[in-house]
């Protein structure tokens, strides 16, 4: 299996995982086959988009190769029929997402660096390949990006990022290291939902003598 | 008159009424002369920015021909001086919307096909330009996106751009095959709506005791 | 100092008072670290993301350039660390939000006339790249866009914008005449905002019996 297939392999996993995602997310806002099919697309290739508007691939893979957008859409229509086998939606949601967090932040940093994207940048582009359809995803069905909630999200696709960057610079972008780089991605985000873990919050409180919310 | 210009003045046509249906909810939602000639100008321009981006037309006809500007900015401001005599402005809005959302389907699919986008990805592209203008509009007003609502909207332009890109297969791009192309999509949006036709909805529902809608 | 190193200054100190506006409101809302230089990051960068895809310099010198992001960062994890000096958290950021407006609004305009782009299509650009991060810190904080609000702001880029491509055309694009125009965007921001200058409302009101808003 060439690099080339086993990205496109890799990639096309993603498409499923986050479409699976943000599918199970409409399904739970009850919306209808094509608001599902409609958030899946946009959960599972948002990000590449975005990707590959900012490396200057012309058109983006999700217009040109006609398997992504096939894998968004029969993806989310099993979840559309499936779903009642899915006891908890939203811890379904949340594994789904890790997974495609871990696998679009990995194949979206070796796109930016086959793109000549400086490393700060393919460890940005690589970040925002990750969160581009999830952010998509929450904004649609009107929940709280998963981005700005209190577990570590971001945080941990750019950890996996860098270490992709890190891993380019020592020429070791072999399938097992990038498994690895991936696995580490997913591990932290589920370690992180599972403790709670979070980054530090604002120690200064405005003053808020009724119990209300300061006003912004 | 060339094909070129008869895109440039469908173009120009569907501008006008995704500006109005824009400005029209702007004027419903109260904003100022500057709110809602912006909330026009997105409702008009952003379907086509997002599909020159993808198709790497740089920059943009809305930046490149200042005419796409013009035609948005007056025709909002032309709403908002009139628009006593909208009796019903959602109906209005919703009108302009299916007009402009079959001339922005026939025409970016039309320029997705000559920047030798493939068949599917070039149904996507005119289905994106189609309801981008609007998901625009529903995201800056507040509204949930009518592309997510009940009655079908975006698979009306999805079967509008599958007729365009059958037609060009069968080298069938004259003025009357598209007009009837994009007549499709005006009244499959319009019978849609008045008869409330809408995808199938989940099966599944969650258990709700107390009526409650589910916790996501 | 050349031109170039000249606009490369003003953009960072844009990109650190957008980032301190978009970190201020994160802090206001409660978000952790993370979440506040996420928010920091998209108002410093949003905009000029957006203009550089638009006038298709890939990858965008956010994601080219280390020292923008690098800026973003530092310039949010500051405000994280010291918001307890700012007393009254909403008025910095409009302060910071109408100095960044300036400075994007008047590097944006020239980098768009550098690209090529016509007059009124720069004009659009620059205004664009001004608003865009503003845009994208109200989307995330779940406030109204400051664009859609009473107060002129848009306006003001446009304006700026405009001056711009006036002064492009006479040929006089030194630090001077640039600096003017950048004073002329902040200062008509403040004074709209202490002066709550705004555009006209619409004259129409829906009848309203019982005092409620007009379904929309």
């Amino acid at each position: 299996m060439t690099t080339s297939t086993a990205l496109l392999l890799a990639d096309l996993v993603g498409v499923a995982v986050f479409a699976a995602s943000g599918a199970s997310a409409a399904v739970a806002k009850r919306l209808d086959l094509f608001g599902v099919v409609f958030v899946g697309f946009v959960a599972a290739l948002g990000g590449g988009i975005v990707r590959d508007l900012v490396v200057d691939q012309a058109p983006p893979l999700a217009f040109a190769d006609w398997r992504y957008a096939a894998t968004a859409v029969v993806a989310s229509a099993v979840v559309f029929r499936l779903h009642p086998q899915f006891a908890r939606l939203r811890t379904t949601v949340l594994v789904l997402d890790a997974a495609g967090l871990a696998l679009f932040t990995v194949t979206g940093t070796l796109r930016a660096l086959d793109a000549q994207v400086p490393p700060v940048g393919a460890c940005l582009v690589g970040m925002l390949t990750g969160i581009g359809g999830g952010l998509g995803r929450d904004l649609l069905t009107g929940e709280i990006p998963v981005v700005l909630r209190r577990e570590i999200y971001a945080v941990a696709a750019l950890i996996g990022a860098a270490t992709v960057v890190a891993l380019d610079g020592l020429d070791r972008t072999g399938p097992v290291p990038l498994t690895v780089a991936a696995a580490l991605v997913f591990g932290l985000r589920l370690v992180a939902l599972r403790r709670h873990w979070s980054a530090p919050l604002p120690t200064f409180r405005p003053p808020r003598p009724n119990g209300h919310p300061p006003p912004s």
